[in-house]
């Protein structure tokens, strides 16, 4: 049996990722999880609290990305299913390169959004093998995916 | 020592994953098998049943082969060794696609398929390392790789 | 201006690449095709004449596929975007290989194949920018592709 | 002397590559651009009306996006330099989207956008190898890169 | 949650990588270390040593250096980040080197040195997530990447 | 710790890799030794006896050399150190072959050979990190790489 | 219509290299050539006299097998096909090894050798597209895979 | 026959660029010539120029290298050769670096430096292809190199 690495990507202001890992908990699913860091304040925070206060917030942002991206980068690339989220606050532009990093990577994309968000996302839907509107379906897919069961 | 993945691409309406598990079983091999979904009914349902239905058959159908892909994408860049086995029902461009995939990422591939098919398959013959007729003889290529011993 | 390469794989008994390659013409689009070899007795032939008779048919079929693959695959690998067509004729294993390596080396597909065997070809169908059922079709693709314009 | 492949992604309802690319002519830079589709209409419509109508809005999308990929994605890959230029209109998840895959594929990127963004373009700026706010910069990097010269 | 392997190149007459190490383990990171040999006698003596001596030092430097990337050359592939520290000492064309490699096989890099080298280094600067002055910086770093907590 | 995956290709008719791997053993090293198979007779029968018999020594072979490769090539993939010993019998082109794919794929080569051919193996030599005429001191060399130590 | 470029490598003490590019000249192929330098006189001594004398004939091949490096490997990876020749002298490593390169960087291979080599060959010729006892062969083939004509 | 693109690396505040451009030009090479900025005022101020002054001189750097790395990346990728020259002044990081990227992308090195930096570079002149200590080398290399031809 293989083990799934799964890296989480996009929305970080609800709590969709615990109950991804809950319901993938439950059903026993041969997954690891990846997420960002998902602690807003302090990924926005940790590269000036670790390696200096920036008085420009364009140095101070520049910072926390070059942190943040140690983290990022080698679990997408570990990854064997990426999945992103997108949500209804923020421009959520990080989700959208996250996803064409991990097109261009070669690894399978799932992409969860309402549905009014269709046409704007629509060339990042089309390289996905999977779109979704709920959480749920992303549970069902990796059943599917990881036993061969649709329930 | 080293544990080795296969990939077992192609035919699904026969029993031979499951005769090829048993004797690796059998003799004890230090190999993993990999598979796409083999229940026929699922691999093509799922799409629809997990993302909701299609009317047009060729939607419902992206929407399947979508969600099987991620399934079986990083399946065959995991492995090792990738076998193809060609039957005599079906057209089964799927396993010929699987073929030249694992061909292009520089996957040894074991081709199985009954004789009559040899000038049809003669490209995809041509860039296997192994051409059987028979599971068996791909037990015995597995036990020889592994083990190093011929019977 | 760029100038694309364009791979035209499968079917070989009908003329489908020079009606493409006429219609490119007229258009003056800035596209140079790569084919295979599709004098289909000489694609058979040539492994044979060139290195000696085989008495089995699956040896002679070896080196000729052997002697083809030295054109196409350097072909596929410098091409821009691959076509693939699938006719009513013969097995056409070849077309669904060539569609898988170029699958895995990234580069954008076309499908071309009459609606009857939209099912068999899902998984090629699912992996391709574009499925089209008509040569003309292709021929329209290429002139947005490359001009930006539709007619 | 080297030849420079420029992609120009984003943004596509100002006439900023125009103006780039008369800035560059002016010049006599050793540079060549390449471009998505910039006529909006075309660019929404061209799968449905090549590869025929579709009722679904996402369906129709799907179409559009691909015709579309099979334009671009070789053309980043070609590129030497890719820039992406962030407006004010739209979510322009395909502008970061681009982004993410030049940056897996290794090329240089220039990022353009007003300052405003700032925060909310964080993780590709950082990604980037410069950052302007206005096209004339990115004139003048290209002259600079191309030419070693500085006004 | 994710093992990490961490290179930790350049600097070698310090204790610097015990530092780190015991900071790692005090924290109890789930990080795992690799390094070159940092037996500075052993490192300069190993080739000659092994492989016969040398009357040139040219030559005599060549085997040691051989033997040298053996080790160092898959760690720096297995690395998911990798750690190059500047000391005061010696000229450490090796620790840039090994900065150059790592960058181009796309390993997130992070980057100590004293202050006073900022201007020397600012094309390696530049190609890392992050640039610290003190050890215990990056095992605020490694903290934080690995468990998402700024303390 | 890194453990080490050392690839022993070459001379098939001594016995240097038990030589090899006992002294690894003794020593405790952090080795896992792969090899091709070095029963002679088995590695030449293997395609035929498990394939069906060839007339023609050529296709023989052929048949043999395609499953030895099943074998041969994952394990050079996996390997992080290839070592090539050329003795005195046989021509040994495998051998060279063997180091040309190991280089091509970056990976790091110990050659070891009688000084005689010091001049015919120039071009191999000088493409490995180590150049021994003994097994004694490919011992040495995995015991610095791993351990760190000189004896 | 494609440009080829084929790579000719092993033998250098005939003159089958110009036999075969008068032939193609003859055929107004649309071929180009590349070698290693062939004269055996200079390629031996190209790294002392360049760079300096060495006492120790090991280093003064080092020297000499580097600088041909510098030409030869930039050609193999050009190459769309690569010939290796092997004749009737020398122990030809070079010709083996360089095989292996051109395999592992996906190159179709042509061998040409004497049948008496069959045996000794069979790893390489199974890497093969094809496997040749004559130049003329050669030049058919390149006539068929660069024009698509058997005579 | 084929054009040599030649990266030039290190050392800028002397004049070897010009001298090597000249005896190539003299003897007609068929070689074209990269090189960084070697205008040091201005590739020092070229960030802060275009995009805007920064009062920390360490972002003032960082501006500064990321465009020129807009001009050095894609040239060492495009490179068959790169030539990196440390001579006696500054700390040259950077030419370290860059012969780090350029032996992880596998280009055949070639390293020009004073006899007294021997120790000190041993890594780097055990990765490269040549170790001169004169340009004038340098220029008979490439002669040898690309016409076959010693003087």
């Amino acid at each position: 049996m293989m083990h799934w690495n799964v890296y989480l990507a996009g929305e970080i202001h609800t709590n969709w990722r615990e109950e991804l890992k809950e319901a993938a908990d439950r059903e026993g699913l041969a997954v690891r999880f990846f997420s960002p860091v998902t602690d807003h304040a302090a990924s926005d925070a940790c590269g000036g609290h670790i390696l200096g206060a920036e008085e420009q917030p364009f140095w101070h942002d520049r910072k926390g990305a070059g942190v943040n991206a140690i983290r990022t980068r080698p679990m997408i690339e570990k990854a064997d299913v990426v999945v992103v989220k997108f949500g209804d606050k923020y421009r959520q532009w990080n989700a959208a390169y996250d996803a064409g990093m991990a097109s261009a990577l070669g690894k399978p994309l799932i992409i969860v959004h309402p549905e009014e968000y269709q046409h704007a996302l629509k060339e990042i839907d089309a390289a996905a093998c999977a779109v979704a509107s709920e959480v749920s379906q992303v549970v069902e897919i990796l059943r599917y995916v990881t036993r061969g069961e649709l329930v």
